[in-house]
């Protein structure tokens, strides 16, 4: 389905970078969610370029939605937020137009779509389209939260630097929702945030791997093989761009381990069937077993760099050098956080939505 | 959509351990295709338990195609796989009803289906049903290759010891796909063997990360955002049992990466445009460039193991000790190759076919 | 998605009419729903061939159902039914392979299969196909019978003779279920006999219109647009082969009225909202409004007549004339109404499951 | 997928009657398509409330596309069109949140939306929103018009006045697209214009019937079952609000025919298979013949009506009287076969581009 995806909710994306608006259509939200817009608004502008690691855009990202919310409540028909694109100059984007930026989608874009594509700053293909996708997944998070179903993201490992795992996850999530720079250990932040700035100083960028702690999840949500939670999870998260890897519980160190290490023994506690360990991230045959949803994902560093590069010119077909110029993101993990953070949120409501049919988040 | 995955091109599973077929629906291959038989048979042949380290099953997987071939081609209409289950003494599993095996999807089975579950050897969940995926895929890989386009997984990993990588990708495919143990370097066949023998004798399992790649590929196939070819070929790997992981290209090596170095640098090669490396593993804004698609899935080791283990009775609701009993696989990276190479024909042919039409593969 | 159909609760069929099996795989039912094979049997031997009228097959309709049911119940994973094809002589369809029979889809089958279709028979395009959808429809049906939910479908005309409209629908349902030939008022079925055998003793064929009520139908099922009832319902009914039209309450003869006359006007009933008409066939902007869902289906004339037919050979391309020989159905309204009470049961499971969550049928 | 609908082409619609904007998102068109805005606009002209039947809305509907199109062509991504509401007063509706209008969604809406729906003017069921429809399928329209293929639809029926049949449908076409009032043979336009002034006067409204033509369809596109193009057609008028009955070719009327007059016998004409007849509307199986494509619709009189109705007040549980106010439109057929003609042009190029790639309509 190209630019929709879920089934009992589904959300649809659309938009170019310098076009007039880039936006999402959320469908299938049950009717009576509140809608806050403090929160969409706090959620967007951690998804924007800040002014410490990367060049601030002038303005916030004014948002507005345009149906299916009434007096601050969802109506249960499709949610459309509209967010506009500000008034960048397209000028700094003209070489893109035949020249192809090595590891963007400037080559496979003209092979798709043969020279009609829209690739002033990098069109459909543009990291802020995800601002859509935050924006409704914001609406879905706030949903979940009032189930009691939490979700928060960390910044696992930046520039080769890691964050400490999650511990008391219902503390952590609370306190990262919180933090524009979401480590759980606040003083990898520093240096984070010095290895970022090295790398930009050096005209280059860095990637990292994002974690992501789902709970509150009841047990039996999900279906065996085709609809497994983490088929759903992994198809969203491949879908943000720079996402190269996603993993569950102990993810691919499990390779390594022996059966009887990375089995999770089961106990009984409160009356409730727990696993000792978490191994398998909260989801066995594809379906939730109430233990706590652990996923990470891999993020390439920004492909857009501030160095000279081999590239090729797509349309005179030949070989040339892409040489720097404008701003760029050296860094865009923390950003990226939120995006992940939103976009399991819509996964996840429509996965409870199925099992539990359109009024469960009323 | 449960058990039914793909648009232009669809496999539909069904089947439980223990019933009387395991079985694939693919519906939307183009008319004309040659099926051979021998070749499904062989797949099949290879993603069974074999002598060496599982406990062999006695005959091999019969199976019969009742519908959408005519005169061994495809006739464009629903293709039916059914795979007869042997008669497996189901006695052996009497246990499994209450007590659930760790890291089993036995306990969220109970979750979600409320006892009604078929809990004889798995049921639906069982590994088992990957070989109606693997013939399915089977017709699906075959097609391709008369297209040029050619795939095939080796053991990357096992019980920690690694293979080689991929280097002349189209000969390394055609080795591996002649062998039972899919290793491009032969003298890590003996360490993997010898390190789950070892495992085996302990009572214990190993796991391992596969890796595949998929040579010949038109540029321009995919999508961006949620039909990107990432998050279709992750989708379905991630319904495969014991798939903890998914990364494409460097995967999470690349989170480590500047982005000087992780981006590809562009070249014409041929009068075609390449890449010096292939970082973003053949795919770049969800849409393939021509190069390789490489991706790699970390393979849980089988949670079934000889050893005792803490569990509960989820019926009875106590906590209790599964001993162990009947016969185990201490690995099965070696098997599960055969099912991701299928699994992965299947998602290419969709995308292909969504491209360029229902009869392109013709 | 071609051969498979529906969302929450989805069905898939297969199978040629010269084949080994025809088939369906239903998934999403809810587990613990009773499947009473004697019902499936029962509604399959409706659906066949009788003697009174067609020229029967020899055996009746052997099934067997070979996942998703334990213990005479659902499991909740896929159930799957296969039908095996009698032994049916081939040779009387040989001419179908290259000469079309007028109004059949043997010449758009070739433009579509490039020779490469299974023709005997029909093939992938023989109604006996819906043989497998009315087996599936047959547990949906029973299901919601278990929830006050009843579905019968009467002969509302055939030859031109007209049958009574429903009065108390339920009874009208219950005395339905147990006819072999489906009509309110038995003396009509005297008089469309004898105008159906008439034309099958002048080689000829007669249609008719089916008219289905469901009753018992919780208020807020549906949506607006695009999976409004009737949009489902009418995707569902338009894949059975010989339906031409479809048309909801007072369907088609609504047009030629006035608003004043064709609104329902609405009363409170024993505490429950209902409407003093019904020409809106219990169905406002897609969503049930608990009044009885009333639809009505054109079925053609059978197009295997016993008369000369000019037709072309499309692989020789030349005119020719068809010659009558083997068995023809005359009509086949009587036959095709089991069908479409199985096919509305399974779109109306698909509605309240995704309404309700995948255990409401429970 | 509730407010999207298609496969290799999608369409999403949101918005109600008195939000800021309702819009659509056309996703899957090809790269490269004219977008004439123009055209666009005369469409949703046509669809407006005209000065001679109805009591205009003031201004023109404008609309703006903000994404998916550069430079007057589609860029191949999603295509976003918005048309702001425009100011109405919405106290004339303020009833409308607890009285039901018969024969609206008003109850409905209540049943599943629990009072959380936008009621205001009909909220998201309005017809307001087929405008949207409407700008996506012209877009459509003239994409297919670029390779031969041409829609058409005639008011065929209106207050009992019957248009003539299609004759040379490609000169009908061309003249019905540029009629506001369309019918083929003028006189009936007075007549029918005439009698719906007089129900008018009467504070009444009439239905009647809407015909389209579809003609330059290649062979063998479609599906057998359950993507039959009379499915997909049906399934997207049924979305349509009014329309209580689609039928193709033929119709209900053959349910009269003997099977010797309904067939289409067969002919080669200028080197192409050709029938005769078109009792089956072009579609034999579910896929094209070539022939052209002929269905018909029952539009149901505009249950909004200038007379005192019985109804409820759903929140109050009490029966009470509607009385009438404010403006309303006594036919809506001369606007709807607009929206007939558009939405019918989304579901065909979704079918072509599922035949024959997502390039086949550059």
């Amino acid at each position: 389905m190209k630019n929709t995806f879920g089934n009992s909710i589904s959300v649809t994306i659309f938009g170019e970078s310098h076009g007039e608006y880039i936006g999402a259509v959320l469908d299938g939200m049950a009717p009576g969610i509140d809608v806050d817009f403090e929160y969409i608004s706090h959620m967007l502008t951690l998804r924007r370029p800040d002014g410490k690691i990367s060049t601030p855009r002038k303005e916030k990202d004014e948002f507005k939605i345009v149906s299916g919310v009434l007096n601050g409540k969802t109506t249960g028909t499709p949610i459309t937020i509209l967010i506009p694109n500000e008034n960048v100059k397209s000028g700094d984007y003209s070489q893109m137009r035949t020249v192809a930026r090595p590891s963007h989608a400037d080559f496979t874009a003209q092979c798709k779509y043969h020279g009609f594509q829209d690739s002033r700053g990098g069109g459909h293909f543009s990291g802020r389209i995800t601002a859509a996708l935050t924006a409704a997944g914001a609406i879905c998070k706030l949903a979940l939260e009032k189930k009691g179903i939490y979700i928060g993201t960390h910044i696992k490992k930046c520039a080769g630097i890691s964050d400490r795992n999650f511990d008391d996850i219902f503390c952590d999530i609370k306190a990262l929702n919180g933090k524009t720079f979401a480590v759980l250990d606040d003083k990898t932040e520093e240096e984070m945030t010095s290895a970022i700035l090295e790398a930009a100083e050096d005209g280059d960028s860095v990637g990292g791997v994002l974690e992501t702690a789902i709970i509150g999840m009841p047990q039996g949500v999900g279906e065996p093989f085709f609809d497994s939670i983490e088929s759903l999870l992994s198809h969203m998260m491949f879908s943000i761009p720079a996402v190269k890897g996603v993993e569950f519980g102990a993810g691919f160190e499990i390779a390594d381990m022996k059966g009887s290490f990375a089995n999770d023994p089961m106990r009984i506690k409160d009356g409730k069937i727990i696993t000792l360990k978490n191994n398998n991230g909260g989801i066995n045959g594809g379906i939730t077993n109430g233990m706590p949803i652990i996923f990470r994902t891999a993020i390439k560093p920004t492909p857009t760099i501030f160095k000279p590069q081999e590239t090729v010119d797509f349309v005179n077909m030949c070989e040339t050098v892409l040489e720097p110029k404008g701003r760029h993101d050296p860094a865009i993990v923390h950003r990226a956080r939120v995006v992940q953070d939103a976009a399991s949120a819509i996964v996840i409501c429509d996965a409870l939505s199925a099992r539990f049919g359109t009024d469960w988040l009323i």
